[in-house]
């Protein structure tokens, strides 16, 4: 036991990671609700039993495979918050990084589009955590910006949340969309580039009517 | 066979519906994927192979249970529709009946939020269709609009596409809330409230810069 702990370790490592990889294939075709043990250490060429040393169960494999899916996302997720400046280059810009990052991750995409509302209520648990914690560093980079210094709290959440669902709805879109359509990719990433400019257009002209002259209706 | 055949088909009719109730059940605590038929009909308590009376195979009653989750949502679709006008009494109304039918048919929400990007094909497809219908029907009320009149139709498109993702959001986020927690309900409501309103104001002030002078940027 003593002996070679650093190769041990790595083993164990690698045999982890070749469960997660079989897992995050096999889940191209189904859900997780649906995932057995067995399927799982089959594809991985283990024993049964041997799962368990990495995982208590499947859900918590899951759970393991939302922090890898997260991780991997971790640059688009870091271009999207790039995009607080919201000029219309940024736009582009943020939509390609989506598209890029579907085509290259697309198991890991799908696997947390599928599960966000998934059958697994721990997993469900892992990716609105995960998430969440998203928007709080969006929002905090929302938040110093001159244009949105009036904003509230709840507002700057509010525009976070919409930025981060917009993300999502749109990699979930090109999944849909399949990776050999590129007529129907190009129709996805224009749609979000709309809807990105739309919500700009209002985040320079919220509330509206604004405190300023131009009354249009009374504020309650 | 010539018999009663008004009575035996209403009588069909009703196992048929009994396995769709069961299924819908069942399936409140898994996925699509995952359930299996004779989990089905041991709910329903028919036998196994009589199942096949009613549907092909647990797909074919899932499209089913698609078709049957939309007619129920269908007042909830049409006050969506009616947000078409925008003003701030349509945005709070439409957010309510969106709450109040995620909290009367939670289970048809719960399966299309589920399934909509789920392990099953037939399904996805199914659901798809009936959310571009349902696009295509929104997006036949905004074009007559003043305010939209100039408005492309691909961005009209993007318009109605954007209503309806965020209607399915919120949703979604009422279901994650869960029935009993009023507090998280009157936060999804009240960001809800808050996202339509910044796309309201979006809607009025788009294309931004507009055509006519406050030259903020050239237009490309």
């Amino acid at each position: 036991m003593a002996h070679t702990p650093g190769i041990r370790a790595a083993r164990k490592q690698q045999t982890r990671q070749a469960l997660l990889d079989a897992a995050l294939r096999l889940l191209e075709q189904q859900s997780l609700s649906s995932l057995g043990l067995r399927e799982v250490t089959r594809e991985t060429g283990i024993a049964p039993a041997a799962f368990y040393r990495h995982f208590p169960d499947v859900a918590q494999l899951g759970v393991a495979l939302v922090h890898e899916s997260f991780a991997s996302l971790h640059a688009m997720l870091s271009a999207i918050r790039a995009e607080a400046a919201g000029s219309d280059e940024v736009i582009d810009r943020t939509v390609d990084v989506i598209a890029a990052h579907v085509r290259e991750r697309r198991g890991h995409f799908q696997f947390i589009a599928r599960e966000r509302h998934g059958g697994v209520a721990l997993v469900r648990a892992a990716i609105a955590e995960e998430l969440d914690a998203f928007t709080r560093d969006l929002v905090g980079d929302l938040a110093p910006l001159p244009e949105l210094s009036e904003w509230s709290d709840d507002d700057l959440r509010m525009l976070g949340e919409l930025y981060v669902n917009l993300a999502l709805l749109t990699a979930s879109a090109l999944l849909d969309a399949g990776p050999d359509d590129a007529e129907a990719e190009r129709r996805v990433t224009d749609s979000a580039r709309r809807q990105l400019s739309l919500i700009a257009a209002g985040r320079r002209h919220w509330p509206d009517p604004p405190r300023s002259p131009r009354p249009r209706r009374e504020t309650p």
